[in-house]
């Protein structure tokens, strides 16, 4: 017996070149240097906005003796999140459907334990975000690859995801915007989906729960839009995190809004409040509980984005590479000109310009850019990407 | 099948009276008047000192671009705890033995996750922080009680231990100084206790870990002294939160440190860092982590609670209490004056005196107060012990 639990050496194993790649030192440290073209993570490259800091100090002056209290989950801010989501989706939230999270990384850990078992089965869409296989496994549960429909613009396979529909599933994760590809999927395709797991729920005799992973829907593109998972298919939990939105990761800020009709509601309430309790008091921080009612009021800078899409997409294509053109997220997914993704990365990096390999999301061939790299990166980027398509050519 | 998992249902049974008590609204809006004196729990009752308003304030100043992206263990912030702990504790703790967690909650969650497997036991003392065993539980293992000694000042019951070591054991949590008793462990017990790890681990085969819950180890009373039990013991995680130093519970921030000679060191270091990014991104926020610098600089006004601790101990033994007096943490253990501590809670409820009865943390028959109920609800509350217990007494 080592000194490490075979559970932990497990998910050691999932989380694969991952975990090589995310915590090489020597990698982070390049990355910082001023010369860097960092397209790897969606992480900032420009200071916080002045409105940011400002409400983060508003929210810093106690408002009485309980304001660095234990705070579960802070009427005003739970109050400021229903209004916020009755506004933009065509679903009747009610306050006590809202349980707040320090980030959708322990939001999707806190719903998945509260609804899996040992031997269920959850499905989740490849390529996926790096750490649902991981949270799945350390639920207890299994993970259930289906491969998006990469022939038509990385949509959900429904036909794919009908057959991956067992007597054991107990839920699917969804994520739309859908990182890395930039789909949004359509009403269409939501009302199929919605029909596939009512009949998969009828048919295994209890009901299969769909967590959608919302992270980016307020990232997106002109002229798209979004539309929730959770309008089509009441047996849902909304994740939701700042982080995108607001580009501040390192804030830990996010909520579970449930479906108001979905099964089971009051003990899936009771159960989510313990939950967030035992997964490690996984409530924000006072601070940024505090901050909520400023932090909703402020929005993502769409037209920058969209124009770091625009010029990557478009200058890319001319150079010669295939490009994915997204309809939301940071993303921008590009086919690497050699089948070794990681090869390519090198290449790259050797013009200073830093971006995630396919392999480290289930798209070997293929590498990732996210367009929170800076105005001056993605300039000074561009000759290295001809460079190295040009030298692996040669 | 329930729309809740079986997972889930074991906890909420585990939590049991807690999950009642922890979550009923009415309790905590009746709390919240003004005119209740609350001893419940390590709440703050006065508001957050300007000097830690201050150190947010400032560490909300964006240092660049990188100030609220993904943060992990900020070297600034890990050089700071290393620094602080080498200078308080006569163990050679190295910067890269320190992982910073969101709490001592997550921190143990990721340190139990990190070593147990199911089949696995645990060891614990009772009277328990609230959540040990929950979390024993939730991270798959089984937890054993074991008595703290109460003929003895709530000491470890040494003999209790050692019977209580099986093949099985892998992991103590000790806690010094001892919520609900303020019992801090001597150096003698803390060696005796490290012979019997010893010896149990020899017979075993395999480690048995120490988990030293040290939430506590700067809320000491004159003239006792902290002695943490890693010094006895090398294959010990000391484990720290920053809630009750700087009575900040909202503020979840803490770290893991490892005793730098533990068995696997290198190995439990790499399985720390993956527990802390797949138990959902465990790290502190990033505005918590460019405090801490700040915040290690700052030390709790233990004459005032002193000072509260003393009140309350001499007066509720002249009211014919039996009290116990802590030499640290914010707890003061009475026993109440009929076995039912339940009703009695109720009975000071009445002279709006709010106390944590015994049964949430398996002392039936006793209840606790925190001495960080202000002044004014100290001085407020006395008559109203005094009348509760010549109720229960006519």
């Amino acid at each position: 017996m080592g000194a490490v639990s075979r559970q932990t050496e497990e998910i050691m194993r999932v989380l694969g070149l991952f975990r090589e790649f995310g915590t090489d030192d020597d990698r982070w440290e390049a990355m910082r240097r001023p010369e860097a073209c960092d397209f790897v993570y969606g992480n900032p490259h420009d200071v916080a906005p002045q409105a940011y800091v400002d409400a983060l100090v508003r929210a810093a002056q106690p408002t009485g003796k309980d304001h660095y209290a234990y705070t579960m989950d802070l009427p005003a801010a739970v109050r400021s999140v229903g209004d916020d989501l009755r506004r933009r989706f065509p679903v009747a939230f009610r306050n006590e459907d809202i349980h707040l999270t320090n980030g959708n990384f322990v939001g999707l850990a806190v719903a998945l334990r509260t609804l899996v078992d040992p031997g269920d089965e959850v499905i989740f869409v490849s390529p996926p975000w790096f750490f649902y296989e991981t949270l799945i496994v350390a639920a207890g549960a299994t993970p259930v690859r289906v491969l998006a429909d990469r022939d038509n613009d990385f949509d959900l396979d429904l036909g794919a995801i009908e057959a991956a529909i067992s007597p054991r599933t107990r839920a699917i994760i969804v994520n739309s915007p859908h990182n890395p590809s930039g789909r949004i999927y359509t009403p269409e395709q939501l009302t199929a989906l919605s029909a596939i797991l009512e009949e998969g729920s009828a048919r295994s005799g209890h009901r299969i729960f769909l967590l959608s992973d919302e992270a980016y829907n307020r990232i997106v593109f002109t002229p798209n839009t979004f539309t929730t998972p959770v309008a089509y298919y009441p047996h849902s939990f909304l994740l939701y995190t700042y982080a995108k939105t607001l580009l501040s990761p390192g804030s830990r800020l996010g909520y579970i809004a449930v479906g108001p009709e979905i099964d089971g509601a009051d003990e899936l309430r009771a159960a989510l409040q313990i939950g967030q309790i035992t997964l490690g008091w996984a409530y924000p921080v006072s601070i940024l509980q505090h901050a909520i009612p400023d932090l909703n009021a402020m929005a993502p800078d769409i037209p920058v984005l969209q124009r770091r899409r625009d010029t990557l997409v478009s200058t890319l294509h001319e150079q010669g590479y295939e490009v994915v053109e997204p309809q939301g997220t940071f993303y921008v997914l590009v086919r690497s000109p050699i089948e070794d993704d990681r090869r390519f990365a090198e290449v790259l990096r050797a013009h200073d310009v830093f971006v995630l390999p396919g392999a480290m999301f289930e798209m070997p061939g293929w590498f990732r850019l996210s367009v929170t790299a800076n105005d001056d990166m993605v300039e000074r980027s561009l000759p290295g990407f001809a460079k190295a398509i040009a030298e692996v050519s040669a």
